[in-house]
């Protein structure tokens, strides 16, 4: 078989399994995440054995040692899937609820019913433990998935899939609710995304080149976030000490992750209280600050933004920092540079709290709170499958719910329309 | 300025417009929509005016009667542009709502917030109408909206839009707010679906060959449809009135629409009953009967049923019928013949109405109800902007909320992340 029968068929059996799982009961779906999580530990040596294929294959292409230490399937990681099955076992189960069922004028009763999306493809990188992550997520919301990991952790991903496929089996379910795809050919993810017929959603994870490949190269919707410039702006009313504490927290507690803060606004009149109490902390912890003429006037050590500083994504311990007019200022920077991630004002002006809240687009906007909030298990969503800065159907932090649709239902009693 | 030049201006002043758009209260919009009214019919002479030049260059190309029929600006149709225009503002506005407002355990306040999409275009062929409905809702849900109307109404798309502009203007709004693209080169619905920056959803109605041609195309979500392949399941338990009435309403009160029947699926137990009672008063109503062997046993004077009649969107008094084993060869056949659209079934058995309700994947799924009831009026959505069959975002009749979206918002009290 060609690589495109390959994909096309392993998404036509995905389409019939997704038909089984949404007559699984809740139970039938937590029992079998649960024997997901034995299955896990007890062929362990199965799983770290095939890992190490990996790992020997990565070790000779020269990967870095980050890269391997993400590739690792170490005890602590089997450990966090493990614990991961079972958190989503136990999770509230979104799909069945019915809402807004109210009776129309006709007399037929109207309202909302939750159900699986279907198929769901994930696209990801070096990290096998996504596939196992992912998979407990999709299962849970009644959907198949197609799993296509980075080809330098191939043997892993099948592992971790079969081990999981057994246990699907042993549970009389069918094993195309769960699938890799065995071609590393990067013609498996073009032939992927040409099925919108099959395939009802396609969530790529990992650098923003794969991600951009696929958003220009399907037909089937796509969510996704590029980057994370997350901005945190200081009004002329803030607390000093809160927003230094805020600054602080968003930019140097993990300064690699997408909700982490690349630039910080300040108001003009509170520039001269808030930047040399915050320049200071910032300096103490190893952060650069590259500053606009203005934030320079204060802190006349820190180096010179370029234009290319703003809307920069540093990921680093680097802070582009900018003195702003006022609200609107700080309204439009953001508006231009911002990547409708997360966005936090620092005030204690009710109405500006208000309008910040209410008028800047991004999937997450917050007052008087640290970026880093921004995350699927801080706002309750439970474990999180990714973050979208796709405006439609999920903005932000994606969990359970949102891998899951709503079809209107109607119940009648012989109703027809006049 | 180039095509791709003039469209990527128009898009970025959209979301220019659309920034102010947030900001306008409901009152505000309200205001401007029932001034639109207003001028619509204190403007009408130039309307009607610009609409004869569309008419004359359409008898010119030989357009079919129903074609021109469809772009005439009749003073019917200009009354109901103009009551479109009171419904949308008499609605209730979708933005601004808090839903799921919950405290978090490191004291943050976490909820969603409904706010607009931002940038909305949509596609359509000929009817003008379309124009002044879709800005109406686009403006009432805070969207900008890019208009791309068929070539053939072009005159008339743009006066409309030219009278909309004015009242936008004279309420102080941004007149980027509402756009007609005035390109009648297909390359301008090109340029427009590459510009994911720019605009977040793109609306195509009209035929399948333009709605396929965008699907493929853009970069930028789309809410769609094909077609309505609309199927009643006549279950061994049903009512044999009930049936009748609802099969008969399905498919003879307007035949045309994408909400109509289909085919007809018959239980096997149940079909020398109904389909003598059915056959008899469909054949009297003048439709044709394409029948499988088992009903053509029990009908003999209906037509054969070729394979490509079963999934087909006659849009006309012809019926496929076909008698099913059971309810599990019923939803067989909706798998992998439907549409996802609508999908009902007629029985008095409780256990199989609960699953085909659960079970079948359409965007409406009935029990005892006419498949004519799919519409965002009979719904109760308010005004429709369009159907879609694609499960992300909306997943059936779309109203104003369809036009929006949520974001997460945080009220925090100086909270950092431990």
């Amino acid at each position: 078989m060609s690589i495109e029968q390959t994909i096309e068929t392993m998404a036509r059996q995905a389409r019939q399994a997704s038909r089984g799982l949404v007559r699984l009961s809740v139970a039938a779906k937590n029992r079998v995440l649960e024997r997901m999580a034995v299955s896990l530990r007890e062929r362990g040596e199965y799983i770290r054995a095939e890992n190490q294929k990996d790992l020997a294959a990565g070790r000779d292409k020269g990967l870095s040692a980050a890269m391997l230490d993400r590739l690792e399937l170490s005890p602590r990681v089997m450990q966090a899937m493990i614990d991961g099955l079972l958190e989503v076992a136990a999770l509230a189960d979104p799909v069945g609820e019915i809402s807004r069922l109210v009776r129309r004028p006709s007399g037929i009763l109207v309202g909302r019913m939750r159900v699986p999306l279907g198929v769901i493809c994930m696209i990801y990188e070096s990290r096998p433990n996504v596939t196992v992550d992912a998979a407990a997520l999709c299962l849970k919301a009644g959907n198949s998935v197609i799993l296509r990991g980075g080809s330098e952790a191939i043997h892993s991903n099948l592992a971790l899939a079969a081990v999981l496929r057994e246990t699907l089996v042993a549970e009389g379910i069918d094993a195309a609710a769960i699938q890799v795809v065995p071609v590393v050919d990067r013609e498996a993810i073009n032939a992927l995304l040409r099925l919108e017929e099959h395939i009802d959603l396609v969530i790529p994870r990992g650098g923003e080149g794969l991600i951009r490949f696929v958003a220009e190269n399907s037909r089937i919707p796509v969510l996704k976030h590029y980057k994370g410039v997350c901005h945190v702006f200081v009004d002329r009313d803030a607390d000093p000490a809160m927003a230094k504490n805020i600054v602080m927290n968003a930019k140097v507690q993990r300064p690699g992750v997408c909700n982490a803060l690349e630039t910080l606004l300040v108001h003009r009149e509170a520039a001269p209280v808030i930047l040399p109490l915050v320049g200071g902390a910032l300096t103490a912890a190893g952060v650069e600050i590259r500053g606009c003429p203005a934030t320079r006037a204060i802190l006349p050590d820190c180096v010179a933004a370029g234009e290319d500083d703003w809307g920069r994504e540093f990921l680093d311990l680097i802070l582009a920092v900018r003195v702003v007019d006022d609200l609107d200022a700080a309204m439009e920077h953001i508006a231009r540079y911002g990547s409708l991630h997360t966005e936090s004002i620092v005030t204690s002006n009710y109405g500006n709290a208000q309008r910040f809240l209410r008028e800047v687009d991004a999937s997450s906007v917050m007052v008087n709170a640290s970026t880093r909030f921004s995350d699927g298990g801080q706002f309750g969503l439970g474990a999180e499958i990714g973050i979208s800065t796709t405006k439609l159907h999920a903005y932000g932090p994606m969990g359970l719910e949102e891998l899951t649709t709503r079809k209107f239902i109607v119940y009648g009693e012989g109703q027809i329309r006049e």
